[in-house]
């Protein structure tokens, strides 16, 4: 009690909300109010605008194309060079054994993916607006690559010579299988760029929005179990043929464990040992964040390890493990990608191209964010699409930004695109001089790298627990983009989850809550009858609210909880009404006749008066004619009196208001059914308003022709509680009137 | 003036709105109202409610599968029987010319047409809860049917002796290709019962809402081309391949022009005069409809007369015209449709079983509201597969409601399913005994009663107007309907339709109006600054407001549009400012270094006092600090005087309203950027709050752990004018507090 005291004089020290107005509906206050005149641009106007050309729109122009132009000259050297050299050293250190291990998942040579982690690095830093973002090799769209290469240049039709045992024929089989790949990979980079630098320069940045979050989370971990599974063989050195495609992480696991018993030991203990080196460098990289300089770079650490052991210990002759294998030196002259290939792959390539776009510009907003500048979607579009498109000319394969290197990128402090050129030219060093070195590299080594590289994706499992408690919906995106992702594949999983995605707007429209709403007493608030205490109906009035837009979708089910919840079914009323009518008649009727015979026998005096009454009872139309009730005849003298018995089945609600409050747009369907429902329900004597409708409804409603003679502006209140106010007049004014007569 | 005046007197003639209250804020509102307790049902009770078994739900279960049980055995014979029996016979006869004509459309032999208008019909006045609609063959399901019987069965394949002229290999070539045809329109009619069977007791009748109506009119017009142009050559009797799949209407229509000069002038002639007779025959029954006590049946005296000119002309062997042939007398046993068909013909099953749904269940909805009954969504689900499936035993194809027939059926006084019965077995007569009559009936008078029957879905070309008018959205709704189905085949058309609708939902939520809101001077009404003249914006404080729902696809643009329409660039400011006060900071040290020199020339006397200031201005850091500025070296003497003259950017706006009122649903991406944006906004001193947030939403952030120490309940508002009021204080004593200092 003292604490409700408190509460009030609490409540009394706040100013007060203070409102004395005329009840408005539409009508009136569209006459209250004028409309602003407003000369819309004609479309000749709009296109000579956006055609306008003058010195400094192209400069504008051109800094954005480039963005280099504008931060390079203004670099401050002393400031920003000791960082970006460090962090260039430290990035381009993680490319070099992340370009050969994403090569081995993209299925093509190794030296490939030191390609791609130089080319379109170098690009970036012209064309890119991010400063912090790493760009090159990722696993997830590596992943993708290496199916589209697989399901194109599957393993099998080149087996025809399957039973040769010549090692020559063998290596000329790999050799030509690999080049088609690569091909494949190429065009795919190649079309995946074209579709990215189309989608920039369209401003068409915004398609990444419908990557959620959700199922961002979902496929990403979908991807790195595609992954994981995808290098279980090369860390157990077990040979079986990739799959690509619906199910093929069933199949590789069943092919992988049919296998089992030919693992490679030594390829095993190789690999452990590295997860188990890499997993204590993350470790110590995340314990000692702050008292190291610069985190130690392990991988590379683990590579020379790697290749030191298979080379001091012969580990491919002696035991047999896979190893890396030919290294060419150098670059490869430009080649133009294989053309013929786009229409098979062009499906692929939009996925590809969504999923990198979506990587890179999500991953540098957040170093925008926290970094306080800001980048430029579309143009990342551009930038990214150059990467690909005008890298796939030198031999690269997809890329996009990666998480991993672009952390490390910018907590080593890189502080501009410097920083990835840098870590480019370190890459291009190993490819110009050293590169043969790590050829005796064992490919289990590469898989423990990949592999441990998937720790944070795999964490992401955890979300399942965070969307339960937080939203169900968004817990059904995350499950459908996974399952989906890893079952059909990662490319048709995409697209599945990102439909499911949509339809799970469309589920939110079309399952609404629908409420009674009442009156918060002493105030015009009005809130779920069934949720507070407090809240109090208004007799004889009923407020119906859906949270949702009106049309095509949830049409008939608004209809449907209309008439559950108010309780007041216009049909069955009608029906009832009819019945009772009928019943009624059928008594006049059987009265009548009793009375005819006791007329007849009493030989009537009055025939004339009983005329005058007859004719009086047709012209008064006191009962409602409709098609049946005409058909019953209604003859009689004493009619008036029985009909005064007679007691029409009705509701106890007066007036109904739908709350439109929550309603964006109508359709045609949507305005039909309001319309109709405000017809059935005047059937019946009960009065349908409407409440809180928008500016952009009331328009929409009156193209649609919705207004006319018998439904007005008049009905459309501009809150619940003018339509209350409004109601409860009128109902009281009609009471007044039939006590009157 | 005057007008205004009288304006002024009729408001004051009318009730006030008045309302005083405090100022609500979620949190007040909250510790204020009690929720109810309410306790949910469990999984449990929900599965033993639904399982309940009873006599009365026992028997209500049946009388909803069984209609026929509850109105057979009320059938007021005397009222009813007359108009039944007149309308059965009508629309007997309509079923007749019709199942021929539609069966070719079907591609398969003409007496299928009668079995499906048989079996069918008798099944649904079992099940069906419509009174009025006439189930049987329909040109659309038909021309669907047609084009999957040619896809899986070509003429091509079976041409392989297309050099033999025998003609019984002729023959024999036609018999075992329309055996074909027949075995997939029989299995594609199961398949679609079966679907429309287990949607209709999974209660998935809501299925239909997603044919929206510009849907269903774009659609159906482009079927009457595809049907139009089928029939083409039957019209002028030129023989060509039928073909199916996308762009079969380009191909149909260049194979028949391609053999114009083939065109049979005999079949012409018989197939115009048909149509001029059959136009008349429409036009008359529309003029008289009044008068004439049932319409005219055209269509069985073009057919009568048709089948009569050709036996007495012998049009068949004289003239080559193709008559209908071989109608077998009798019934078929029934035989099991061919099961391993169902694979390759799923897809198109699922877009036969939802259009033939779609129509029947609309059909039956106007003649329900029309004569004020209830039919059940569902029930109609059922009954169609009933009819479908079991139908597909005896060689029948997909059926569904036809809306010709439906209409005279209702208009010549049908009253009940008994209607459809009697027409039934008026079919039934003609197959059993006079069936070979119809042998010699030329396919062009088919042909002619297929297309005059089409007008109607020509006449839709003018919604094209109609919606330019109203709603250019459901414009293009219908545009591709129209089109995809045209090009791409009805069943793809109508995929890409359903999608397209579905995607005009999100495109509405995503493409939003932004508005700044204003008050209407002396009330709580907040409109569209830019829409009318009246509306006034407080000085300081800027209202925004987005029509839509803030999730994952729309809240880029929404923060977009929040910085472009109020004016505030929270990171432009930041930007700006630092700007300056690195300005400042360079400014105060060059005057350091000038003052220093100065001090030294002057041989200090007051270090301590010096060194006593600097200390104060350290300790009272007033200047903002962030990463760069600490930087700088602020440790001069006279900080404090060049400070004043320091003005830091900064906007005139005090706080910003983002009113929620048009809100339903929030996602995570949607809380996580609102937080951004009002933690944004702080850090440029702008007060961020929310108006009119609907309970569901405030349940959703919630659970979205949105609320913390620094976002509380006090920022959500109960409405605007709420909002306003808080803020005009909040400011106010801000101001004060200011001056006071």
């Amino acid at each position: 009690m003292e604490h409700a005291q408190e509460q009030e004089a609490s409540l009394e020290q706040t100013q007060m909300y203070c409102v004395q107005r005329p009840i408005y509906n539409q009508e009136l206050l569209q006459g209250q109010l004028h409309r602003r005149q407003r000369t819309p641009q004609t479309l000749g106007q709009k296109i000579a605008h956006s055609c306008r050309c003058s010195s400094k729109r192209a400069k504008a122009h051109l800094y954005n194309f480039l963005p280099i132009l504008k931060w390079l000259p203004r670099y401050p050297v002393k400031e920003y060079l000791l960082g970006d050299i460090i962090s260039g050293i430290s990035t381009g250190i993680m490319q070099l054994p992340q370009g050969l291990a994403y090569a081995l998942l993209a299925a093509v040579p190794p030296v490939f993916g030191l390609y791609s982690s130089f080319y379109p690095v170098i690009l970036y830093t012209f064309f890119g607006t991010s400063k912090h973002i790493s760009i090159g090799t990722f696993a997830v769209v590596s992943m993708m690559v290496g199916g589209v290469a697989v399901r194109e240049v599957p393993d099998e039709i080149f087996s025809l010579d399957s039973n040769s045992t010549n090692i020559t024929d063998v290596l000329e089989y790999y050799s030509a299988r690999d080049t088609k790949r690569v091909q494949v990979a190429v065009a795919l980079a190649f079309l995946s760029g074209l579709i990215q630098l189309c989608l920039g320069f369209l401003r068409f940045g915004f398609v990444a929005i419908y990557l959620t979050e959700p199922l961002v989370h979902g496929f990403t971990t979908a991807a790195a179990v595609h992954v994981s599974v995808s290098q279980f063989k090369y860390l157990l050195g077990i040979k079986t043929s990739r799959y690509s495609g619906p199910l093929s992480v069933v199949y590789s696991i069943a092919a992988v464990l049919s296998k089992i018993t030919t693992t490679n030991i030594a390829a095993m203990i190789v690999g452990l040992t590295c997860i188990v080196l890499l997993l204590i460098g993350k470790e110590i990289n995340f314990r000692f964040k702050e008292k190291l300089p610069v985190p130690i770079p392990m991988e590379i650490i683990v590579v020379i390890i790697g290749t030191g052991v298979s080379a001091g210990m012969k580990l491919n002759e002696a035991y047999k493990v896979d190893v890396v294998g030919n290294i060419p030196q150098g670059l490869r002259a430009p080649a133009i990608p294989d053309i013929q290939l786009i229409p098979a792959i062009f499906g692929d390539a939009v996925a590809i191209a969504v999923v990198g776009f979506s990587m890179t510009v999500s991953m540098a907003k957040t170093f925008a964010l926290k970094h306080d500048y800001t980048i430029d979607g579309n143009q990342e579009l551009i930038a990214l699409g150059i990467c690909n498109s005008v890298g796939s000319f030198f031999q690269t394969f997809s890329v996009t930004c990666s998480m991993s290197r672009s952390l490390v990128q910018e907590s080593t402090g890189g502080k501009t695109q410097i920083a990835g050129t840098l870590s480019a030219i370190m890459v291009l060093l190993v490819i110009l001089a050293i590169g043969y070195l790590f050829e005796p590299l064992p490919q289990t080594v590469l898989a423990a790298i990949i592999m441990v590289n998937l720790k944070t994706m795999f964490r992401q499992f955890g979300d399942i627990m965070y969307f339960w408690k937080t939203s169900r919906i968004e817990l059904a995106i995350w499950v459908v983009a996974f399952v989906a992702s890893l079952f059909l594949g990662l490319d048709y999983g995409l697209l599945t989850a990102v439909a499911f995605a949509i339809l799970t707007v469309i589920y939110r429209t079309q399952r609404p809550e629908y409420k009674i709403l009442g009156q918060v007493p002493n105030t015009d608030i009005y809130c779920d009858v069934e949720e507070y205490e407090e809240v109090k109906e208004y007799p004889g009035i009923k407020i119906f609210q859906a949270n949702t837009s009106l049309y095509f979708a949830n049409t008939e089910s608004y209809t449907t909880a209309l008439k559950k919840k108010t309780g007041v079914h216009p049909g069955a009323l009608l029906a009832a009404r009819r019945k009772a009518q009928k019943r009624h008649a059928r008594e006049i009727k059987a009265a009548n006749e009793q009375r005819k015979k006791a007329v007849l026998k009493l030989t009537s005096s009055s025939t004339n008066d009983v005329e005058a009454r007859v004719k009086h009872e047709i012209a008064s139309d006191d009962l409602p004619v409709n098609g049946k009730f005409e058909d019953s005849n209604v003859q009689d003298t004493d009619v008036h009196d029985e009909h005064e018995h007679f007691v029409e089945p009705k509701t106890n609600i007066h007036s109904l208001i739908l709350d439109f409050t929550p309603v964006n747009f109508v359709d045609s369907v949507g305005a039909k059914t309001l319309k109709a429902i405000i017809k059935e329900y005047k059937g019946v004597g009960v009065y349908v308003c409407v409440s809180s409708c928008s500016g952009p409804v009331m328009d929409e409603l009156t193209r649609l022709n919705f207004f006319d003679e018998s439904v007005t502006r008049e009905l459309v209140f501009h809150s619940i509680h003018d339509a209350v106010l409004a109601c409860q007049m009128k109902h009281g004014s009609a009471a007044k009137a039939d006590s009157n007569l």
